[in-house]
């Protein structure tokens, strides 16, 4: 890796392609380390844009900005997965290092190739098809790119006309819980994966993540971490992967991949020695990578989705007042209902004491009680 | 406090007089809040110049630039004491709101005035004077002003010349240990404690600290909290208080007082549920104080003073591949030996492992061992 970038400490500059709440937690790990984070923006009010000084404003599909962002950067990575594949195959070609690289990161961009390479390494996904004819009604419908949050996915009833669009459909699991588990992975092949966590689901958004997952079984939680591992290794994942499961009552089967911090580990800023932010950094550089080791026996992360108050200059110190125990993570987005404004992080030895700490100060916040 | 910077979210901004290690991990905390920190730097190479984008060039005593720096923030506060009190006095008057206020501040600029005002409030301090005849030598001498890290301290023996300038004369104290203590005061006079820490100096530096200080007595932990307490409410301090004592045989004495985070208290960001930078942004502004309760059995925080290698981007790897479970935090410096580029803090339940890793860490950092 050629410094192109180097500040007075010798300490490499990496990029990250989007600037929202994942590259700004991806820079409080850097100011650590003592790396510079250079962040490709949409717009200057992006998360990241607003606490970090190294910012080219750009979309990150247009390749004109994306190369002239990479060039002060020793390495690129990214913090969502709307950058188009041949894009970041013609940076790879022209000599930036790109971690995750392209051909791994088409398995998170794109469900059906995900799917159809999981299927061929014999890892368990739910049935699906491009056919909707294939699978009995009710099913799932997913859009193959773009999705997240609940959108891109509908539930297909009897009589229910079939989405439009490059589409595939799945057949409806029996959930037991869903879980998610993060490994992180350098380019030498080290890999270290967090503990499995519950994902609390309402409306297809993640609300709530419970480290570890307190009603797995042992053997479960050893298979979850041994698929995300072989995952990672058989796609060549660079960085954080972090793996999306369904617990069904026939076992493990998995959901969706993402190939970067995400919000299934946030917990771990607090919860673990080595955060998801800083490892993903670690291992884009092909730095030793960080113990993973839980410093409570639970921690608790509830998303603070935007709710009826829309001043945070109130409800802020009101959540800090209610819950003095827990740590808000605001992303500098302007209130409105339903979005993504923030988490709560809660430590605790009691699962159901510290869930409902992380739950009331988020509630606090959100202006539903004060 | 009118809000005249607010952004989208209109939460406060913060302005922080000073840009060096102190202003740039008060940046990582005001992150996670959604507050902005705005800096006055001396130079744009200034550590938390490096790191944030709301900043302005100027000197910390030059009038002009901090009053054009304090207009664009909700409330200013300190990262050093080298901020001429008078000027602070004046930004006051003229409606800033500044925290700590200059009143408070002077017994951290002037270690006479703390002295006098510390005896006039029965608070044991070593025997000093400012007549040299007063104290039999060998005795130590202090600069008034502007001493820190063993500068500004002289041991003076008997056939010694007796440094220049405003100085003061103080009794040579038998060290049983030496200890620190931080508590966060509001506005409003709520009050928060650390434990009580041990500081390990080397030649006048601190080079380690130990949370919570493993040879006190829980006597002298609780003095040393109720005298902080008691300091910060006296002298009405708002912020962080950091108070540095000695035990000595007859038990406490205390040594110096610093209005602001402080290295006594760097080892709170992971072994504390509030770290002294979120506390301080906390109570500048008048909120809630957090949880101080800590994470681990024991903290051990490492000062990286610079050593023989100059190359972080080949020590740091080496430093997380040797010690795996610890956090390291640069500075964004340019190595020079003995500079303080930075810390590490380990988390244990013992205490002699844990001060092994932070200090195994420091060492591959500074090249000593590789």
């Amino acid at each position: 890796m050629t410094q192109v970038g180097a500040r007075a400490t010798g300490l490499p500059v990496v990029g990250m392609v989007g600037a929202g709440q994942l590259a700004r937690m991806t820079h409080q790990a850097a100011i650590s380390l003592g790396l510079t984070l250079r962040v490709l923006a949409e717009t200057a009010d992006d998360g990241a844009a607003l606490v970090t000084p190294d910012v080219e404003i750009g979309a990150a599909s247009d390749p004109e900005a994306v190369r002239r962002f990479a060039k002060a950067c020793d390495v690129v990575t990214f913090d969502h997965e709307h950058v188009p594949n041949d894009l970041i195959a013609g940076l790879a070609a022209s000599g930036v290092v790109v971690r995750p690289g392209a051909a791994a990161l088409r398995y998170a961009q794109d469900k059906r190739a995900m799917r159809q390479r999981l299927g061929e390494l014999g890892i368990p996904v739910p049935k699906w098809s491009d056919d909707p004819a294939a699978l009995p009604r009710p099913y799932v419908v997913k859009a193959v790119r773009g999705g997240y949050d609940g959108r891109g996915v509908w539930m297909v009833g009897e009589s229910d006309p079939l989405p439009s669009g490059d589409v595939i459909v799945e057949e409806k699991v029996t959930i037991v819980h869903e879980v998610a588990v993060q490994v992180a992975r350098t380019p030498s092949g080290r890999t270290r994966c967090w503990p499995v966590v519950e994902t609390v689901q309402n409306d297809g958004i993640c609300v709530e993540v419970i480290a570890p997952a307190p009603r797995l079984s042992h053997t479960l939680n050893a298979q979850a971490q041994a698929l995300a591992t072989r995952i990672a290794d058989e796609l060549d994942v660079v960085g954080v992967l972090a793996v999306e499961l369904f617990e069904a009552p026939g076992g493990l089967l998995v959901n969706e991949l993402a190939m970067r911090p995400h919000n299934s580990g946030h917990w771990s800023i607090e919860g673990s020695t080595t955060s998801q932010f800083e490892q993903h950094l670690r291992a884009v550089l092909d730095w030793p990578l960080g113990d993973t080791r839980s410093r409570a026996p639970f921690t608790v992360m509830a998303n603070l989705l935007g709710g009826p108050s829309t001043n945070l200059a109130k409800t802020l110190p009101a959540a800090l007042e209610a819950v003095p125990g827990c740590s808000v993570h605001l992303y500098g987005k302007t209130p409105r209902p339903g979005r993504k404004l923030g988490h709560v992080t809660a430590l605790g030895d009691d699962v159901d004491e510290t869930r409902a700490r992380a739950r009331q100060a988020v509630a606090v916040l959100r202006g539903d009680v004060s």
